[in-house]
């Protein structure tokens, strides 16, 4: 399917339920595995840009700009679904995820810290 | 492994970064599928009791109040795993879905609103 025009984006976008700072949490999963990568959020710009560039774009909350995943790393997110939850107040991004997802080296940022387990 | 104590739960917490109403963002995925069900919210007593019941227990932002899932409908998440990201501000929960996770009857809350595929 082709990319979404900006105006169609933004009819989406006006329907969404954000925070009182303009953001929407999103959530990040793999298309192969559907592993959740990573949680971030995102501004009205970064879902616009994820959805006009085909990459999945964040807003840095740390560094108050925009974020688009990979820029530095080049572990970059190429954006195979996207999809909104019942509530329209969470984004679900379905990603092509190119190496790592987290900056500590770890495939999602979940894989470090297990507080309790079922199976001990 | 055997539930965790409230001492335990609480040092726990008190190492996560939560929002300016005392609230962190939860994801609750499938044990088996890792789908995700549903995204919602936490705060100190949802947390704990999450971890010291076994099940999936939030706060509702809408009703004001702690939440059980599946007080009303049946539908329960026995938890199997709970895991937090690392930048400590999310908090993932693996759980043993019973029946749908979302009140519309959809199996997951983003069954619904696919807004765009790649695969058309």
């Amino acid at each position: 399917m082709k990319l979404l025009s900006i105006p169609e984006i933004n009819e989406v976008w006006s329907t969404l339920k954000i925070n009182e700072s303009g953001l929407i949490p999103a959530i990040t999963i793999d298309f192969k595995t559907n592993q959740v990568l990573m949680q971030a959020w995102m501004n009205k710009e970064a879902f616009e840009k994820t959805l006009s560039t085909g990459f999945g774009t964040y807003f840095s909350r740390s560094r108050n700009k925009l974020w688009v995943k990979g820029e530095e790393s080049g572990n970059s997110q190429s954006l195979i679904e996207l999809r909104i939850d019942c509530d329209k107040d969470t984004v679900l991004l379905v990603v092509d995820q190119k190496g790592n997802a987290c900056h500590t080296g770890s495939h999602t940022c979940f894989d470090e810290n297990l507080i309790w387990s079922k199976n001990g």
